[in-house]
Formats: structure tokens, C-alpha cells, sequence
């Protein structure tokens, strides 16, 4: 126990806050992406309430954000207690594995032996004592030399989520439940996500990897020695007044890989992947299906209502309804319907059509229509 | 022929120019009833197409408009033509009998053998020939001392409109396609609506009253007394500096009841009333699947789309879009369906729901929504 203390004592918390969420629109846009916005109805953007489920795991002094320039002053406002110093602002996106790698090397940098866990700015996760419980131990099997992950139990065979096999316990000490991760699955189709669901050793990819930083850089290195050297390069000069210029010169070489990819993958084909079962509950709120989901408890009547002053009139109808207009939306026999009224553009569709999104947004891109997006 | 051009000359119509269109909701708003909205793309207001088609009839300076104190400038600016005296302005609704009654009552006192037809400002027909044809045989009718209908020959079992039981040709000289109209029958079902369809006797019901005036007075005097007295004191101070002084003291206490019940039904009874069947196209224009229907030619996968500077994305979607707010509307995946979006009020439903609008209506009013009604 003292051990373990003692280990999350060199934790840090990374927050990615990138990624715009396109089946999210029109709610989430460029300027206003997901993670700066309330999906659950409970006061709080989704960064926000990341902020504080890792605040009392490793305190608010400890946690980076790595966020677009855009993005900064809206960050610093969700999170004002944000230090100035663990603000990572990124010239322009460059996918997961530059934006937690760089958090990773600048951290190693000031302090050697930190241990990084990287937390996506847009789940939704509600039970804070499981999820504490998970991230303790994985700390614990990243401390042991591991690059460790969490894998969230599955309650169904959802086929939105990426899947994580586990195979035989890592009899790590302070980290029971952790265990061996042999491979990572695509999204499967709904057979297989029932076969995912009855093997029992299956979990879902929540995206969380928790890892010491000098390892997390070393299997960075292996598979993208480029994209590290960048990384390098850049932290060597992020606390100095050189920044400015190597940043300029460095990050547009950057490149671009999921962390999933460039890490995980790999680590897990080398047996030093370890994943620690989360029975909390989970969601990447990746779709309105998604928030319709989250908001009805499953209740397939109910019909969900997002938006401060929402003035809605349902009549025999179900879904979710996103209201920023101010406007009267009124409802009348739609059932499974996504109603998203926005002061500029107008969603309508079902929950079955909810991943369809995208494809409005990348039409609209392809006509040069960027004020919407 | 001769004849006929003679009677024609002592026709005048009368364009009652009231009702909001509750059913078009929130399109349709009291300030903004439905026969000042396009409804059908021609860039022209119901009303200013109901114009159109009269004036060819009986010369613009013999229509009259009754229409509310609210709607005078909207009316003038969609009909620059029409003559001061030609407008009625009602305080109040009274429901029709008292609109066309006093419209009746006041070209009579002009013009003491006035044949006066009424025309609603918010049906839509596109065959000028076929309807100029039905009406001359209708004044032909009413000058041979009928009250005279146009039923329209039906082209489907439509439950949305009421019907005609025609019964037995009247030999009118003029008028060969009168016949005797022995009854009006409600909204059927679609079971009953099928047999009306077979039968060949049943027309329907398009609201259209041809008919001398002193005989429609009389008519109403017979079973509205009440309602004929004060139409008759109106009309007598109308043209003299008393009108208002008259108006606000007669007005608030006329009768409210459609002339389709004070004067057609038990002029039916008595085997007075004639019906041209008129073989033209027409539609009341009730609700959004009325709109639907109207654009798309009867073609289940069209989306119609409505409004000036209309942007919208559609992917595998069909029914009717009117936008009036110039937001991006963006619909995914949804079939017969019914978005009405407005600058202070959002509508979604389906062309099945469509008659179930007016509910929202009633809820709106009954939680002192005026604002938006």
C-alpha cells in the first residue's frame, strides 16, 4: 500500500483535448468540439469533468492538457486551476501519438521518472471509485514495466468500441486484477461482438494508456524513430525560450499515427501490454445514439433533451433533442428521432442514422463550407 | 351564350380571407395566416393566386376581400388592385356565414341583383380553364334561383375533405352540369371514403357558395335571424359615416357558424341547392402532408423543399422542408417526413401526424404561447 502511494506519486495525468467529434455535429464544430460541451446533463462540459475525475487521483498541479491554439482560452476557462506550464498547445493537429508523446517527453524532462496516463477530454464515466481503483493499479503495472491500459468490461456486444483481449493474469504486486493484453480488435460486427461478449476475455478500448514516460517513449521510438526524434527535439526546447522556433520548424514534420498504432499494438505483440478490467461504467458519447442512450438509461420511449433552456413539446415521440437555439421545438409522433437546433444548421435524423453524421459533415467539408463545421 | 355573359356581368366574388391554418403550424402563425405564404413554389401567396383566377371571371374591380383589421396592409400589398371598398374588415372572427354574409348584404345594397360566389384564399388549383368553366355554369345556376357548389370530382378516397351527394341533373338552361345536391357528408374514413369513390355520386366538398345575394340573405335568415339582422344593420350604415359606430356595437354580438351549416345544409334539404362537378385539380391545402403531396406528384421518395434561399442537405430522406430561418438543414435517413423550421419555432413530425399539428397549437394557446402562435 505504501508502495503504491508512493508510485502515484510520480503520476501524471495527460488530457488530449483535440478531436472535434463530427457525428456530433451541428453541436460540435471546430470552434466548440466535444469535449467542450455538456452531453450528460450534469452542469459540466466533458473536460470539465475529466479535469475533476483525475484531479483527486494524482491533484490539479499534475495533470497536462494538450489542446489546439484555438482551443486555449476556452480550456483555461473549463479549467482555470490548469497551470500555466501544463498547457501543450499544438500548432495544428497531429494525432494522438505526437500529442501524448510530446506531453510524455516534456514531463520526462522535468521529471525522469514520471509515469504518464493518457485520458481522452470526451468520455463519459460516472462511477469515480472505479475508475480511481483501475488507474491506481495500472500505475502500479506501469511502474512494473509495463505499458498498461484499462479495459472496460462489456455489458453488451456494442460494436462501436474497439476490443481488447486479455490473456493470463501478470501476478504484478499492488496490481491484482491486471493482466496480460495479447491483441487489440477492431470494431467487430454485431456476431461477433456477441462471441467478444460470451468469451468473458474481451474488454472494451477505452483509449486510456498509462505507461512510465521513458518506456512510452522507447516503443514511440521503435516503431516511428522520425516522429520521436520530433518529439525530442521539441521537448528539449519547450521549457526554453527556443520554443517558438523549433516548434515552427518541427511540427509541421510531424507525423501523424494513433497512439494505438505506434504503441499499443506493438507492446502488446511483445507480451509488455498489461490491461486492468474497469467494471465502471463507460462511453465514448461517440454519436447522438450515444447521448440518447445515456440519457434514457436504455428506455427506448423516453425521449432525452439536451441544452440550457430547452423549450421542447413532445407528443408521442423518442430520441434525443439537442436545443442552443432558444427556439420551440415541437414533436410529434417521431420516435428514435435526433432533432440537434443549433443558431446556424439543423440535424434531423434517427438513432439507426446516428454514425451517418460524418457523412454530412464531409459533404459540407467537400463544398467548401468551413463557417458550418 | 348571350345569356350567360349577361348573368356573368351581375357576378361578384367574394374572398373570404380568414383562418390561420392551425394545422400549418408554425409556417402558418396568426400574423402570418396560411393564404399569405407560397405554398405551392410560384412564387405567388394563396391569396394572390385565388386573385389570379378570379380576376379573368368577373374583372378586378368586382372581388371583393373580407379579412381582418391585422391582415389589411398584407392584403393590399399582395393585391395592389383591389378597389378601397372592395375591402371588409372584420374587428373579430365570425366564422363564415357572418364574412360572406356581410359581403352579401353590402353588394346587395350596391347592386340589388348581385350574384355573389365565395372562394377561400387558401385553395390551390391549377386548372384556370376548368374552374372558369365550373363557375359560369354555377352563376348560370344561381341566376336560375339555386344556391350553387362546385364539388370537386374525386381522385381518390380522401378522408382530409368532406363530401357532396349529388342526386339527379337539374335541366338548368346554361348550366348542363348542375345537378341537385341532396347532401353534405363529414370526414369519412377510408373504408366509407372508398364506397363514396365507387358510387360516382359523392364530391367533394371545396367550401366554393354561388348564389344571388337576396337568396342567400333570405336563406340565412331562416335559420340565423339574429345573425341576418345584424348582418343587415351593418350593411345599411357600411357606406356611411356610421359604419363605425355601427361595426362596434353589432360586430362583437354576430353569430360564429360556418354557411357551410346556416345556409348549404338546409338549402340541401329543401332541393335548392345545386353542384357543378368541377374535374379539376384542388386541394384545400389542410396540413403538411396536403404540401407533401402537392410537390411531390403523388411521389412517395421526394423531399419537397419550401422557402426562399432553402439550404438543404438531404441523404436518403423524403417528405416536405419549409425553411424560413436560412439555417443549414441537414436531414439523415428520414422518410415522410415534416420539417418546418422558423425563425422562433421548430416543427418535426411525419405526413402521418400531419393533422395532429393543430393539437400542438391548442397546447400553446392553453399555456398563453400567443407569442408563437
Amino acid at each position: 500500500m505504501a508502495h503504491r502511494l508512493a508510485v502515484l506519486d510520480r503520476f501524471y495525468s495527460i488530457i488530449p483535448a483535440g478531436g472535434i467529434g463530427s457525428r456530433l455535429w451541428p453541436l460540435s464544430r471546430a470552434d466548440a468540439p466535444k469535449f467542450l460541451h455538456d452531453l450528460t446533463g450534469s452542469g459540466k462540459t466533458l473536460l470539465r469533468a475529466t479535469w475533476e475525475r483525475l484531479e483527486p487521483i494524482c491533484g490539479g498541479q499534475r495533470i497536462m492538457v494538450v489542446t489546439g491554439r484555438a482551443h486555449r482560452a476556452a480550456v483555461e476557462a473549463q479549467v482555470p486551476e490548469l497551470a500555466d506550464k501544463n498547457v501543450v498547445l499544438e500548432s495544428e493537429p497531429k494525432d494522438s501519438s505526437a500529442a501524448i508523446g510530446l506531453a510524455a517527453a516534456i514531463l520526462q524532462q522535468r521529471e525522469p521518472d514520471v509515469i504518464v496516463g493518457s485520458f481522452a477530454a470526451d468520455h463519459v464515466i460516472s462511477d469515480q471509485r472505479g475508475f480511481a481503483r483501475a488507474v491506481s493499479e495500472a500505475v502500479v503495472a506501469a511502474d512494473a514495466g509495463y505499458i498498461a491500459t484499462i479495459g472496460i468490461t462489456p455489458t453488451e456486444p456494442a460494436i462501436g468500441f474497439g476490443y481488447i483481449h486479455a490473456d493470463g493474469n501478470l501476478n504484478i504486486q499492488g496490481a491484482p486484477s491486471a493482466v496480460r493484453a495479447d491483441r487489440f480488435v477492431e470494431k467487430p460486427d454485431l456476431a461477433v461482438a456477441k462471441t467478444y461478449l460470451a468469451d468473458g476475455n474481451y474488454l472494451w478500448n477505452a483509449g486510456m494508456f498509462i505507461s512510465r514516460a521513458d518506456l512510452l517513449l522507447e516503443q514511440l521510438g521503435e516503431s516511428q524513430p522520425d516522429l520521436l526524434s520530433g518529439i525530442l527535439e521539441l521537448a528539449q526546447a519547450w521549457d526554453t525560450p527556443s520554443r517558438g522556433a523549433v516548434v515552427d520548424k518541427v511540427w509541421p514534420k510531424l507525423t501523424r499515427i494513433a497512439i494505438d498504432y505506434s504503441v499499443a499494438e506493438p507492446t502488446a505483440l511483445k507480451g509488455k501490454l498489461a490491461v486492468v478490467p474497469g467494471a465502471f461504467d463507460w462511453d465514448d458519447v461517440g454519436d447522438f445514439a450515444a447521448i440518447a442512450k445515456l440519457h434514457s438509461g436504455g428506455r427506448k420511449s423516453d425521449l432525452a433533451i439536451l441544452g440550457e433552456n430547452a423549450r421542447v413539446l413532445a407528443d408521442a415521440s423518442s430520441g434525443v433533442v439537442v436545443s442552443q437555439s432558444g427556439r420551440l421545438i415541437s414533436l410529434i409522433g417521431v420516435e428514435d428521432i435526433v432533432v440537434v437546433d443549433t443558431p446556424d444548421a439543423l440535424l434531423v435524423t434517427t438513432s439507426a442514422n446516428a454514425q451517418r453524421v460524418k457523412s454530412v459533415v464531409d459533404a459540407l467539408k467537400l463544398s467548401g463550407r468551413n463557417d458550418i463545421l
